[in-house]
């Protein structure tokens, strides 16, 4: 039986291998020095405004930047809290379904499940085991959500930045868009691939930070806050799939000041310039423009102006992702399909990992 | 290209199926309640007395006595510890001809290389989602082998009793063979299969340690210690692979007391007791028999005849092991056969562990 089973192992091998190859070749002319471009997203909770035009705008645009690029769904990370099996799996599909209304593309990127990928864990563990329990207990997302919790954080909650090392490093991706309260997060792992560079000889590319022009959209009950699936106002946080009508009122019930001229000062007059800075991001105008077309409306007025940019701007994502979202084979064919071409990269790079570090 | 891709795929499920099925069928005549042992040994160090006696006899024995029997080289493992890549290549192939020499018969156990399947990792970071902080840092082991160091430990050495719940849960192994030292991780995988039961229905049998009548082998050169591979003294541990002239020389240093009798009384008398028990051990006689053969001799002189029945007994062993590293292409192969029936009883586990947590 061995020598026979040995066969269908190598087959199953060879198929990988061309998988990897025509992976390569779809992936457009190549650089000099190639780039890649990875990023991550969590399947739970509907996206919203601020992750709108703060991370999915930019992911859109980077798919023509780069020649190489993929996005992960990254359900793995979502188990680092509580989940609902059920939820969870209509999630995945939600999200994929929305990730493709709003413009990624599964033929300039890569769109995929990251618990398909097993070299993600496989890659994570040999991290896990260069990395020291003190520099994880230091992070701020650490500190920030253990804080608040009676009890301490899962040990998922704790590793995590390890396991988004592995995701981000097993592609030998070049650059990862990030916003701001990743940084600490990417020099974890900037210095992760360089103690395995160090370790086991130059293998991965050290990856950059690519700061887009994030556009942090702020709460709309709070205009110090940042906007957040997580807000227990429901009136903060604008989603992608509210109706017009909740759209309105959410709008409508925005926090400002007492001053009803439409004016741009984020600093002294958060609420207002907030509605400008949205208004700005979804028509694609800039502040200037969108004061002056403003000019004479009050506040009040303004808001509804606003309100309509947004819902003009979501409709016909909305309708998109209801559309998508009626075609389950699909969504899954998709899913499937990106996360065959992500192993088809993952496997040869961990492959080269497992011969380094002496598995092989 | 994308339904030729799914087609491919497609078979490669079937192939690990078709394996699955196969090796389901070679297990034996199926009991009512399923039994499965699982046991894992580290590649790195050679096999000495104490292993030997307290750990690879009773595997050995164990394949007779279960239907269903994994024994793995747990390489993920070991580099918890810092290793040299080429090094541990060789360990692990060394390991494996070691095992087989002192009877792994991988026609009646599966024999295989843990980071060959990738599962043990996959299913490892579902349960690290399940564990807090507190309960690994205050396990002895941890505690233990960090207080001797000027840093602590890796996140790999405070995590590994997580892989290792995750190691014995993935074949739904129901019994484990454990040493004391072992006992409180025994009690970590257990609730974790309770945990995960609990959240997400009955699935994994809760394993049971088997207390086998382990040989607890006493350093030769401190009886109050167990002999132990990363003993300072080399002479205080006898490698199975020592030459009889090491063999005679260890046991004639051993340090014993100043009464010449040969007599078992372990309390007051370790050296010579620790002497006798081993005796016993390679014999196979009991240690009344060992003391009444041993009448008339002093310790001086009985230590060359237990020598000798320490070289007897491994002699056939040392040389197997050494005939068997000749064929380096017969030890991968074995490993990759055992390595390729693990994954086939691991594949279906884990695509249900999939489906429970909302992944699929």
């Amino acid at each position: 039986m061995a020598l026979h089973l040995m066969r269908k192992a190598r087959r199953c091998w060879s198929f990988i291998r061309a998988l990897h190859k025509a992976t390569a070749s779809a992936s457009g002319p190549k650089k000099d020095v190639m780039e890649r471009v990875f990023s991550g997203i969590q399947p739970t909770g509907i996206l919203h405004l601020g992750n709108y035009l703060g991370a999915i705008e930019s992911w859109v645009r980077l798919q023509d930047e780069y020649s190489s690029v993929l996005y992960s769904i990254v359900d793995l990370h979502s188990i680092t809290a509580p989940q609902d099996p059920a939820l969870l799996q209509q999630s995945i599909l939600d999200m994929t379904a929305t990730l493709l209304a709003c413009g990624i593309n599964p033929e300039k990127s890569i769109l995929f499940q990251q618990s398909q990928v097993s070299e993600h864990t496989q890659l994570s563990w040999i991290l896990t085991c260069m990395v020291r329990l003190p520099r994880l207990q230091h992070l701020h997302q650490w500190k920030a959500k253990t804080a608040n919790q009676k009890h301490d954080g899962t040990m998922g909650l704790l590793t995590y930045p390890v396991l988004q090392a592995a995701d981000i490093l097993l592609y030998k991706s070049t650059h990862v868009p990030v916003g701001e309260d990743q940084v600490q997060h990417m020099e974890l792992v900037q210095d992760l691939a360089q103690g395995f560079n160090k370790k086991y000889g130059e293998f991965f590319p050290v990856p950059k930070s690519i700061l887009t022009p994030m556009k942090k959209v702020k709460s709309l009950r709070d205009p110090s806050a940042k906007m957040s699936k997580s807000d227990p106002d429901k009136l903060a946080t604008v989603r992608i799939t509210d109706s017009p009508e909740e759209i309105v009122q959410k709008f409508r019930k925005a926090v400002t000041d007492f001053t009803s001229e439409v004016t741009y000062d984020p600093a002294s007059r958060g609420g207002v310039s907030n509605m400008v800075a949205i208004h700005a991001a979804v028509t694609g105008l800039t502040v200037e423009e969108v004061i002056h077309q403003s000019a004479g409306l009050d506040t009040a007025r303004y808001k509804l102006v606003v309100a309509d940019a947004v819902i003009e701007k979501f409709a016909p994502i909305k309708s998109e992702i209801e559309k998508l979202k009626m075609d389950k084979d699909h969504l899954e064919k998709v899913l499937q399909v990106g996360s065959a071409k992500a192993k088809a990269l993952a496997y040869p790079v961990y492959q080269e990992v497992k011969k380094l570090v002496g598995f092989l």
